[in-house]
């Protein structure tokens, strides 16, 4: 036994073991933060898709509905917690496509910027959808889009 | 030229194609609808762990909030579509989990059933997580999780 620590020591050694055990458990691993934002774009993608298949082909107002609400949920649902510091680089499902610049101190406004927009743009889209009017809904879609492609333009890599 | 298909049977050969192309864009490939599903179900993953880190620790109404709804939206976003024929096999970021059992014609009843069960107890969880009483999103989130595990224990292959 370290004669300086002691006992108490020991005991604090544990309890910082313990402490970075509970706080593993609260914060996962950059590695799952990024394939949980590239899982949720995924879904993103997966419902544009449902909202544009609707609007170039047979509208369907409950297909439409789901979709919408889904991208608002995700839209509105704290994406920003999965770009956390150090996830700036590695793997999810593949390698992240984040630019650096997204991680900036000096681009957290305007990051912070497009995703309220994408939020508030998403919400509107949700809304209009449940009103039902297909017209509408392809305007409000634009504008969602619009907002993806912003933050796309700034701090998502090429393929 | 074939003389009995003539002009009208290319026209019906090119009308086909055309056709089989609106599809292909209409109905994605399921490779497609894995990877879609799979992403669901991580962003399920991701918004159950910020449950449980509130119910387990100090109590973010904010954060359960935006959690229950994100589950309560992919619940009720039609999240059959992504196992549609064809799907029973296959890879989307990983090869499928999804058991045989899953798309037999005699168990689309009870998968149903688990489905709607799902939609309805994470819809109930969003609505208690708005109300804001840890005990009953507690309580609640329990319910959800039975509805997961009673799906997986019957048509999720172990890892």
């Amino acid at each position: 036994m370290n004669p300086i620590l002691g006992r108490s020591g020991a005991a604090a050694l544990v309890a910082v073991v313990a402490s970075a055990g509970a706080l593993a458990q609260q914060s996962p691993r950059p590695e799952q933060l990024i394939k949980w934002r590239q899982s949720a774009f995924q879904v993103v993608a997966w419902n544009n898709g449902r909202i544009k298949a609707s609007l170039e082909g047979t509208y369907n107002k409950e297909e439409v509905v789901k979709a919408a609400n889904t991208i608002a949920a995700i839209a509105n649902g704290g994406l920003g917690s999965l770009f956390a510091p150090g996830t700036d680089r590695g793997k999810g499902w593949h390698d992240t496509n984040a630019k650096p610049e997204l991680f900036q101190d000096g681009n957290s406004r305007h990051v912070g910027e497009l995703a309220l927009n994408f939020a508030k743009e998403a919400s509107e889209l949700a809304r209009v959808a449940a009103a039902g009017d297909a017209a509408s809904v392809k305007e409000q879609f634009g504008k969602v889009n619009r907002t993806c492609k912003a933050c796309h333009d700034d701090f998502r890599a090429k393929d």
